[in-house]
């Protein structure tokens, strides 16, 4: 099967590069709504399911326990930026479980966003792992750990206690077999598995509904989705999609990205969650498409979609400033 | 026409992303030697055809006149990582023809080489212009209006005599028309055109053998082409696919890489040119299939393809130097 193209890249009038993809919107008892290209095949969710993820760290009662915020709770479900307060962030979740940035195996990278690399590099100083894009969701993992007398020690392998009760979390909460045969290691060294792009979006809808899971998780999914709508600054940052997008939503929509051109979100008003996947794993196509997939799912709310038209539709500018073309999303996904 | 996947992005065993793409061998006469997807639609060769648009530097004497060695002539068709020697040796070419940064028109951005740009902001400095990825273009523009008295302000717009001089250029090697209808504003702010993908290998054939055009315009393409092979740190930079694949070929092998997933280059004892464009725009893949047809093209030439087989089949590790995946390419493009 070969899938459509749901995003082009125009240079002045010209197509320049073409995005193909495949997207799905479920309800929580796996009804499909729309579905276009292949929704059947396995696509590694990557970040996209943080927020399964870090459902261990809510129902352990970690989070109560530690008193975390919504803030806390957006950060556990991040891919942020690295910027100050989610560094800062991520090191008081650690301390209150009597850890630190040294207990972290996520690794080290400079932050994602580039000017905040930047200043840190003009202060003279180094990043460390609490600006690893991942460091909120590997707090939790710890804090969880802490909390449920856990070693933490080896956490991001796949047959450490704590991956076991994730895994766990992410097979009962999308339906899905999280199986070694379609098992990767993540950017982060945590396992990521392949699962059918169809299962991710039943997965959000129920997340987002709590319909299909026990009262105990259906709470604990609420309070996170709930956490990140609320604090979206926090699950990704200055000048990113998943941010802008949940401002735009104004906490009627929870998204979420993933590497390699995954998106997965809900409208809880709806009873619906959705995933698509941009087959070349491009960022760029994936944020239009998941904008222009929302002003569908709300059509007839005006001023919802003129607020996600310039995230369906942006505009590129070179470094002078010169307007060079843009990305150009269906009006329907056909 | 669907264009064919012609590169694979694996986490663990899995096929995580896919690229699609078109390409197309020819040699000086416009015989095709080996066509995958769509060869005749029209794509912006963007910085990939930075060798062409340098014949006039050569051509006017202009190259001559200021002494550029073969450091110069690869800086004028580099996208370069803006690393402190590509900067300083663009600065120096404007100086030769008495002019300086503040007369380029091509903008500001930060190093492309992340290395790079933190050790500007470490040591408290800012990019100019020199270290736009262009500058040498740029810098090679600005010396042939020097040469031929042509006033240089606004040398950037499809108007300017320097752009139309150039534009005769790229129309009399590649044969296409260069016409406004499909003309764009690259990121540097030059023009650029979309031209038919069949027309750009068999403009790279010519240049590399001379054939189809006239003797001293095929001594000046011969002399560029020379001059990016002999010193390819000056085309890219460090870690960069240009630059360690013309290493690779040791002299045998001309390449440049576009924006948006373009790769152009020649084998000159081939008497061969090729384009290719992968479809999403992807910079890895476009790296990866251009190595794997240089192996299929130099196919029996062991020792070469050994040394090309690390680029075509490059491996990705995470933060915490796991081995996750990498990109696959097929042993033949059919």
């Amino acid at each position: 099967m070969t899938n459509p193209v749901l995003a082009e890249v125009l240079r002045g009038e010209e197509v320049e590069s073409r995005h193909r993809g495949s997207l799905v919107v479920c309800d929580a008892a796996g009804g499909v709504v729309l579905a276009v290209g292949d929704v059947e095949g396995r696509v590694f969710p990557r970040s996209a399911v943080k927020s399964i993820q870090a459902l261990p760290l809510v129902e352990s009662g970690a989070a109560d326990a530690f008193g975390f915020t919504n803030k806390e709770l957006a950060l556990a479900c991040a891919s942020h930026n690295g910027e100050p307060e989610h560094a800062a962030r991520a090191q008081s979740m650690l301390e209150k479980a009597g850890l630190g940035e040294a207990d972290l195996e996520c690794g080290t990278h400079w932050p994602s966003r580039q000017n905040t690399a930047l200043d840190l590099a003009k202060g003279g100083k180094h990043p460390n792992q609490l600006h690893n894009n991942c460091s909120g969701k590997h707090s939790g993992f710890l804090c969880t750990c802490a909390h449920q007398h856990i070693a933490p020690r080896g956490y991001v392998t796949a047959e450490h206690r704590l991956q076991e009760i994730v895994r766990d979390a992410m097979e009962s909460v999308t339906g899905a077999k999280h199986d070694a045969a379609h098992r990767g290691i993540d950017g982060c060294s945590i396992p990521t598995y392949a699962v059918p792009l169809k299962s991710l979006a039943r997965g959000f809808a129920r997340m987002a509904t709590g319909e299909g899971l026990e009262p105990h998780r259906a709470a604990a999914a609420r309070r996170l989705f709930a956490a990140c709508m609320a604090e979206p600054f926090f699950v990704a940052g200055t000048d990113r999609a998943d941010t802008a997008i949940m401002r735009a939503g104004e906490g009627r929509v929870m998204v979420k990205i993933g590497a390699e051109g995954v998106y997965c979100g809900a409208v809880p008003e709806l009873g619906l969650g959705f995933a698509l996947k941009c087959e070349d794993g491009a960022s760029r196509a994936a944020e239009a498409i998941v904008a222009r997939l929302l002003v569908i799912l709300m059509r007839g709310d005006e001023a919802f979609a003129e607020r996600f038209e310039q995230i369906a539709n942006p505009i590129f500018t070179n470094w002078n400033g010169l307007v060079v073309g843009g990305v150009r999303t269906p009006e329907a996904f056909a």
